[in-house]
């Protein structure tokens, strides 16, 4: 990794470490703050979700297939809705199959095949638990920001997001 | 959770509804923008560390161990450090272990017990993947924001880190 040494004077930095841009303090602690709130507000969410029954991962399903034309989805389309892989989206699925939150559906003549679907108990769930869960989104982290910042949080994401969007289209 | 409409003048709305402080659409597209990058991110990165061998979280361990004084921690602590439960940061140290980049140590003396000690493979593992992970949050999220973005994001999130890490604490 290091070495690379010449013997004269004007000696270059091996290429691998003259190309690390190593990040400065200030990105650093971004970077580090980031991370933290990400992974933190994560575990938070998901502790207040814990009396409902729910994972923070079943409730993302239960919003996005809420929000679906009759409330079904095909099981690639949630995948990619919910960024996951489908073999972990199909492992999901089965739980919260089992919880009678969602059914699969075959559906005829659509050789893409399978759908999965919104029971009226997984609607009634939703129903229930997002005031709840909203609350708790805004106690630790949108009441949090003030109107500028949060404007300001917005333009700088919007942008990474699509970014990276684009980059898992491709995979 | 709709209906509850109001007849006469000053029927005031059901208590669920009135205190339910929906997300509005400025708070909305920052939080979806919020979870994208968070998602998306922790998918690039990891797939960017595929050819190194490492999930994100190993080499978070990586990271961690290399900081602590004689590249070694306390379990308890790096659970702490590293934000994850006891029981999953068991089974990730039994992977790297078995990939030996790690080493669990009981430590004579000392009732609390287990370390895990960064090896010397470990050790150079993180040193030779470093570079190409710094490209990778550089090239998807730290170069894509202006000076002034960076400073705003960290004021906006260091507070909101804090108070994450102080409900964590108490759990």
């Amino acid at each position: 990794m290091d070495a690379h040494t010449t013997d004269t004077a004007d000696t270059p930095p091996a290429p691998s470490e003259q190309e690390t841009p190593w990040l400065t303090a200030r990105e650093q602690r971004m970077w580090r703050a980031h991370l933290e709130v990400a992974k933190l507000l994560d575990y938070q969410l998901g502790r207040e979700l814990q009396p409902h029954n729910l994972a923070i991962n079943d409730y993302e399903i239960l919003v996005v297939l809420s929000e679906a034309p009759d409330h079904r989805m095909r099981m690639t389309d949630l995948a990619t809705a919910t960024l996951q892989s489908k073999s972990r989206l199909s492992h999901q699925i089965t739980r919260m199959e089992n919880a009678g939150l969602v059914l699969r559906q075959e559906c005829p003549g659509d050789r893409r095949g399978l759908y999965a679907h919104l029971t009226e108990q997984g609607w009634e769930t939703m129903q229930r638990v997002a005031p709840d869960h909203v609350r708790s989104v805004r106690a630790h982290f949108i009441d949090r920001f003030t109107p500028e910042q949060l404007d300001a949080m917005y333009t700088a994401l919007a942008p990474i997001a699509d970014h990276l969007r684009s980059l898992r289209g491709r995979s």
